[in-house]
């Protein structure tokens, strides 16, 4: 793991949420997503090397719907950079972590991504993501 | 606001969180802090730019004991550098946001830090930390 690539927020509306990430940021939202894989929509502000992503659900099933529902608004996982998400992925599980995709999945920006089972890893959902080569 | 400095997470207990944020980190401790005014034990590794800073309660009515029996482990607040902390305070309370406490404090990792009201920043716990001069 390299460095935090992301911390993804979990938010109930776009329209309030962006202009409020812009003025406590002070920056500007420079990406608007959809990943329908999960049913949501992103939106990415930068800041040094690590980007803020919003999560809004377009779903009232998806998993940010749920989580919002169970937790309310709020941080919903960590995203660390990885240079080969596949050598990393074997490394956790001899670890002992679970992975929750066996294989890597498409998400957002242009990344492969998985995650990590929260119950090994003290309450907080772990992404790891790799940047596609293009 | 800069980068994000750190990420605070809570846990119950260092002795199995410090070895277990190794394996998962793949990278080791390289400080322990108490911080008397929080009542907490914090533990850092560094990622990048960023730190993950794990934080033990000593005290069962201390702010991280509390925040684990209403929620459980997990991640608790975010922590971005600002280059001037009582200029960021200003322009964060003439956007709105409402400042935790009124004049900075002494923080962990020699910092000053302030927090930000979660309730006007879609549940998310904001601090603001500048590095104190040597």
């Amino acid at each position: 793991m390299m460095k935090v690539e992301h911390i993804g927020i979990a938010v109930k509306d776009f329209n309030n949420s962006i202009p409020l990430f812009t003025r406590m940021l002070n920056s500007n939202c420079y990406k608007i997503e959809v990943v329908e894989s999960e049913k949501v929509k992103t939106a990415f502000f930068q800041k040094g090397e690590t980007k803020v992503e919003l999560l809004e659900s377009f779903d009232e099933n998806g998993v940010i719907a749920k989580f919002i529902e169970k937790k309310g608004e709020g941080i919903h996982h960590i995203a660390f950079a990885v240079e080969n998400i596949f050598e990393e992925m074997a490394r956790l599980e001899k670890e002992g972590f679970i992975i929750l995709n066996e294989t890597p999945k498409k998400g957002a920006d242009n990344k492969l991504i998985c995650f990590l089972h929260p119950k090994e890893t003290n309450g907080v959902l772990i992404e790891l993501c790799q940047e596609i080569a293009d």
